[in-house]
């Protein structure tokens, strides 16, 4: 049922928001260095990037994207935050890990850094079980397994296809809820894995998220952006509407998504209470783009995830307008 | 939005499937002494049970089950764990947390015995939060919150009906599950509450749960008793069967059900390889059962538990014949 995914399957994906990188792949370094990377400097960055050497890596910048967009005539935007979806599109790996350059590994109770890329690829590699509940979380991680009633019709799972890893010190709050708790830390390990079941959305945050791409890829693009959006994570909400489209479409083709381990370290962000009003836009839109995406019934002719992102598509520009 | 549970709106029910209850009442004295206590005697439990002094408690033995039974015409039958569900019908109280007589509470990391009466409370007394997935977990519990991208019209969750705790060292496997595996033990605390979402079913175990009876009471009772079921846990069913049905009826009267904490300390049990025999007509009946659940579709007159649980009854009659 597991499949052994070998390191040069694996695209390490980085959005370069800041042009000095030298401490974060230094952290990330005993992680990273055995896989291949690909660092995507935000367009809007005007410096240099500082990257120390040892890494097998591939630069995208602005001129590699307006030559893609130039010869494809696609009406992508691929700045700020949204510059790691030219990374994903520049794969040619089965699997992508992605982290935020303001993150560097977490570390256990013995102060070790935990190693995430391992953990996503334990995610993608066992089976996930969207379709009935086991309150022992993941049963493929060792020391668990199904829980007495668990339906064994269903105990093979499906493939995972999305790993939604969490953060430690700087929660995943929006705007209004960091500027109310100005001093909240979240500083909980919660040591489980679990699949979120079918039909269940959830906002998924791309700071540290693992992907099959081929089986999700063409759904994990950059579909919305708001107007005046500014540079800090809680004033986007990219990331938010593409993990509910990566879901619907997983729902549909019957993949599953696990939410859980690995954490990664945020480091400290900006202003909350200045963020707040542009945050509101995106948290106002909200409140419309769900009840879109809990009624999106895709057809059986949807098969690939291609498919079910161009019905998705088409069923926005009808219903969604903007 | 949070309610102040009272200790007299509580009753802490008890299953007693030993006799000798001493040990048992008094590794629970500091947690349960502030409540009204039921314990219902298993009527095929020959010996009179002992029960320490300073508790607030009502024994109900099978000359009370035969006279309710005797007096009401019903075909229910109470004895082995069934028994409990006697113990939830006598209550009068608005809150049952329901222990089974093998657990003992669980310890933390320094060594103190966790209050699990206090963690279901708290998980009873808060908002559930099953129609949109929190990655991080409770929102309620002090240290956390909701999720950005997490929809304002929906952060004030609805009534928590049902709490499902878990437990350590002797893990909620089946028996082939701990055939094959006679040595695994649960030992890993996960420190977290989630709610279970809408439509995703879970198999529920009674062995430590924690319900609102005015909201959903009705839909706990023995419906289902396997022929030759035997007196371990692992050999019965009827929980896995009586916790869908209350998630069924909690999804159709929008109430909630949550997962995780609090953990109690489960002792040894009998030979797993004993009861696979009895415990396959169980699992069997899993698969036949499930679709079942998955398909039905409570009529909007159906406005109360009890409704909703006529309405299964009379489903299961038709569909399920056996």
């Amino acid at each position: 049922m597991s499949y052994t995914i070998k390191d040069d399957e694996v695209d390490i994906v980085i959005a370069a928001l800041h042009s000095e990188l030298t401490s974060f792949m230094e952290e990330w370094r005993p992680i990273f260095s055995r896989f291949h990377i690909i660092i995507v400097k935000d367009p809007d960055l005007a410096d240099d990037l500082k990257i120390p050497g040892g890494f097998n890596v591939n630069v995208y910048t602005k001129s590699d994207i307006d030559r893609f967009v130039g010869s494809t005539g696609a009406k992508l935007h691929f700045s700020g935050y949204s510059c790691r979806y030219f990374g994903y599109l520049m794969s040619r790996k089965k699997y992508i890990i992605s982290v935020d350059d303001d993150c560097v590994p977490a570390r256990d109770a013995k102060d070790l850094a935990i190693d995430a890329a391992a953990q996503h690829i334990t995610n993608l590699s066992t089976p996930a079980t969207p379709f009935f509940f086991n309150t022992l979380y993941d049963p493929f991680r060792p020391g668990t397994d199904f829980v007495r009633g668990y339906p064994f019709s269903l105990r093979n799972g499906v493939a995972c296809a999305l790993s939604c890893g969490l953060w430690l010190n700087l929660a995943d709050f929006d705007a209004p809820t960091q500027s109310l708790k100005p001093k909240a830390r979240s500083s909980r390990y919660v040591d489980a894995v679990l699949t979120v079941p079918t039909q269940a959305l959830l906002p998924v945050s791309g700071v540290n998220i693992a992907f099959d791409r081929e089986l999700i890829g063409p759904s994990l693009f950059p579909a919305l952006r708001l107007a005046g959006e500014g540079k800090l994570r809680w004033e986007t909400i990219e990331d938010i509407w593409c993990g509910m489209c990566a879901k619907v479409v997983c729902d549909h083709l019957g993949h599953g998504v696990k939410s859980g381990l690995p954490y990664v370290w945020r480091k400290e962000g900006g202003d909350a209470i200045e963020s707040l009003r542009k945050e509101w836009e995106g948290v106002k839109l909200m409140e419309e783009v769900l009840p879109f995406f809990q009624s999106v019934r895709l057809p059986r002719s949807a098969v690939t995830a291609e498919d079910c992102v161009l019905e998705i598509a088409g069923m926005v520009k009808e219903r969604l307008g903007s």
